[in-house]
């Protein structure tokens, strides 16, 4: 019974069908495709405002090469200390950029702060011997299952642009979030000043697929040639345009986001007293101490320590195909845990 | 009736078949699931040789990847005139090694000679001042459709140790070369000096899936951090290893590439006295002159233009899935074009 | 009455008496002259241990070729919080190691403490998607106007070696360093485990020059051509050699060093109990009050805040040529401040 | 007897001069002096219009910052194939710019033509998947000791500027040139339409010195960070800037180059046949064979060979310090191997 992560999970039998039928007819290769080029259209709609969307394949590629266009060698990037590109990207941001530094904030379940940025960009001096403030990077859901309101991006988002700063989004969880807020994906994203965002499919159904949504279009030229220099330019674009697209058409995106946090939701009522963060997506943060641990994973529970061994803190995520026994079996076994 | 590229091609059914039963069940994402692990077994057993083999989804991470593990911003990179690296990657092998120039050698029919070569090596001094010499990049097959005899290779590779160079392989379409020489793998890899391979799958039957094989243990470990750290591994790496494994275990590779190469020599047999260069893998470079060209594509076929519309020359790949009867129709008209 | 920073100081006449006196004859460029050929013997000799030593213009130069030979762009670099290459170097790091990030370690008084390290090193995985630990930057003196002892230097070297990192010294003020230690130069360096240190002499009365002190002979080659291709192997490479040669091998170095110590020293005295941090070189750091600061700027005196102005905290550096008057006339300004 | 590179020479003492009236008081650092905020000025009384200047320490700095300015890590810089860039420094305008790839075109006499530069644009496609013309690099004078006139320059930019290219001046040799042509410095230069000078002082009678002039100052602001990231700026800024302003105020760029320009003269008129190339700056390539080359050496004169040893090509340099006697000598050993 494996909680470690989403990216365990399978693709959608909806999106393997989507891949079989783009499976047919010589088309032009690297995006001159009849897929492909339906993008910017699917995305204008699913977001409500014109849009320029480009296919990726992998979420590290999608996060450092839009940090790359608004971050230059000498920029720096604020990211709250739980962040992806902070712990798990080997440094990419930094690389594609060629050398930009981040600079991690302290964060609040996982959220960026106001105060805490502000806090940043006031001791930060902007002088010809210091890196330049170029970039905030916020997750959405954060990488501790929680997920920004409107208002809180827009805060952020304005103070950003006041420092001249542009707005970075890892969407890896985007639909988890949405789902969760019921709101409009444009009310997290351009309607609260998100200039670029990492449109993640692959955790949620796809096999292979993130789209990088500019909101911001002046960016685009400087993204495309950094991706294709980068080598995440597909030759056969079809495959993974098809992707986003029946992932966005379909409302796949919702479905199978709707199945995880509702999941999710029940083995947070399950884990009561041991839940570190709020649960607003597909994960789960339990502070659960060494005993109780082992006795999980004796049970056959597979999940990841979050942070050391000895803290007894663990991290369970709940995948779009994640096994409903699996599901109940956990719930009753936090359930035990707590007599 | 498309001749553009083997990149407009289709996936295999063999290929969508594999990715479908790899889709089952909760595995360890990034590399640790049983598809993945099976890697270097399945290209050690192909190859005659122990290596180890690493999945990615494009040709151009394959190629700079493997390059940036072997040349540093201060390197010196040989290949010909012709080479995909240098006409068609966005100056990727630059921008993953943080800098390094390609030295481009004047080729006979996409081949670089030995004599081109010892000539460069000859002309480039090696002091502090100067960049240093560190590798040496060839295609098999070639970007002009031409295929190198081991035996070409073994002087090559040696020439290239001789100086302390390391020696990169663009295997694009290196299933077209093997079958065309009815050689072992071996034979024009490892068994002749060649260090790393980029070993592709897409053009000829993947969807997205090329190996980087290292037949120089050494370099492994500093690869596996520069794919992570450039966004080139993949969180659900089954599905793009489940295509690898697939392709080289069911002869995928070799049925492929005997269809369009087989293609390839009729049309060739049908071109005659327009070919300009020998035909020894899927692609055709015909000197049609301007008058023919627009002949030909107003009796409907697609096709490249070769250099500059002036000249009048011509590329034409056949692609795995090419229709026979595009290819019976083409013949014709390339005989037509004779009377 | 000026006490913004030892850069603010002029060249020693030794120095240039050191340059006039290389003044005449055609020599070869580049380093092939006499001056910089007996750099190494020199250094050596100073350190007491064969070394390999290279000039170059400025410290950041020299901090961050020094670290791009031991990090690679995937590399973590720990630093203290205060180090001069993570605020005052605009991200030169990341730029020369292609994008390596620095982990900003808690100080006491700007010393990197050895808990301070082992926690950072233990919260760390290394794994493949996360930055690999490959430096551990100290400076010394400080940032903070403090010297590390001998013995915290071996045990750092210790821990930093214990987990394959290499270790870099920023000694743009080792003279005052080693001074106020009164011990041998190979104490604080590589008898103590250092791998590489940046030699300064600017801010101690040369007229612009470093030298780079490899104890750790292996990297020497990757260095030479990282200094010629980022452009500071100088060509009349003998006016910044003979600076390092005359700085070295007259004491000069000791001779400033002592002066600019001992002035911090008196100032120290009078300043008591606004003094933030213990003064072992020739750098003060004193929480005055915004009002305190005030009087002394009215006074005539001039200094940096440190840090935001409403903290009422200064820095005070010493130059080695400081006037004599000059620190009378502060002392007794402080004295005053406490009445 | 020398004649190796101008960087043998030394420094002219009006040089060391301005170095000891500059080394009075405490100035603020890093470019807040009175003599580097004069630089400005200077800079633009000598150009005739208004410019932005900069100095550093070397050429290879000069050059690959300026072009870091103006060509991406996509970015393709034409220059010709016997450039500096391309040939004396490392790989550095790669590194600088973290991937730009040069290329080279034939020279007639070290010139790039009109039409050498027209059919490369031509070839090149510029496409998502090629390196992106961003910049011409010319040499001010050429590495064969060729001058530009004018015209040739004003046609040069129009063509680069035509295909939206930024144009950048190697001028390491820029006063040997103006003094040649006899013109206005603004006529090789901003008149013309270059947009970034490397305005080299060192080789001419600097110790350390060059300025980059921008006459585009929208690049200004990239190009201060970056010269600080990559170590190129100065603490002891005024040492730098008192030699550039001596060098131009007091008309010593013109004295100097005279004098080597006219020595370079006599030594043409004695080499007669065995010039290679038209000598307009202080630069001479001669053929002599293997055997006369020889019959220098054992008379005393020292050069290097230009290529292999085999060619019998050969260069001199003469420097602005060069004995007259030297000089002398050597027009009657060139005499003499003609008999």
């Amino acid at each position: 019974m494996r909680f470690f992560s989403d990216n365990t999970g399978t693709a959608s039998p909806e999106i393997l069908t989507a891949i079989q039928e783009a499976n047919h007819g010589l088309v032009t290769a690297y995006g001159n495709d009849p897929w492909t080029k339906r993008l910017d259209e699917c995305f204008s709609t699913y977001f409500g405002t014109e849009v320029r969307a480009f296919a990726v394949a992998t979420g590290t590629a999608a996060n450092s090469l839009s940090l790359a266009t608004i971050s230059p060698s000498y920029g720096l990037i604020f990211a709250d200390v739980e962040a992806h590109i902070a712990n798990d990207e080997c440094g990419a941001p930094g690389f594609f950029s060629g050398g930009a530094q981040l600079t991690l904030l302290p964060s609040e379940h996982g959220k960026v702060t106001h105060g805490a940025l502000s806090a940043a960009l006031e001791a930060h001096p902007v002088t010809v011997h210091t890196l330049q403030p170029k970039a905030l990077a916020l997750s959405q859901a954060t990488e501790l299952g929680t997920v920004y309101r409107p208002e809180e991006l827009s805060a952020l988002c304005k103070l950003a642009h006041d420092h001249d700063l542009k707005v970075q989004m890892d969407g890896a969880r985007f639909a988890n979030a949405v789902t969760f807020l019921g709101c409009h994906p444009g009310d997290v994203t351009w309607r609260a000043g998100v200039d670029v965002l990492s449109f993640g499919a692959t955790k949620n159904g796809a096999l292979a697929a993130e789209a990088v949504v500019f909101f911001d279009h002046a960016l685009v030229r400087d993204f495309e040639l950094r991706r294709k220099q980068s080598g995440h330019l597909l030759s056969k674009s079809r495959y993974v345009a098809a992707q986003l697209l029946a992932y966005v058409e379909s409302n796949l995106w919702r479905r199978n986001a709707e199945r995880s946090n509702s999941f999710a939701q029940k083995i947070a009522h399950a884990a009561g007293p041991f839940l570190m963060h709020p649960v607003e997506a597909n994960e789960l943060f339990l502070g659960l101490g060494t005993a109780r641990k082992q006795r999980l994973r004796q049970a056959g529970f597979e999940f990841y320590d979050w942070g050391a061994d000895s803290t007894g803190e663990t991290r369970f995520v709940v995948s779009w195909d994640q096994r409903e026994e699996d599901v109940v079996a956990l719930c009753a076994a936090l359930g035990d845990l707590q007599r």
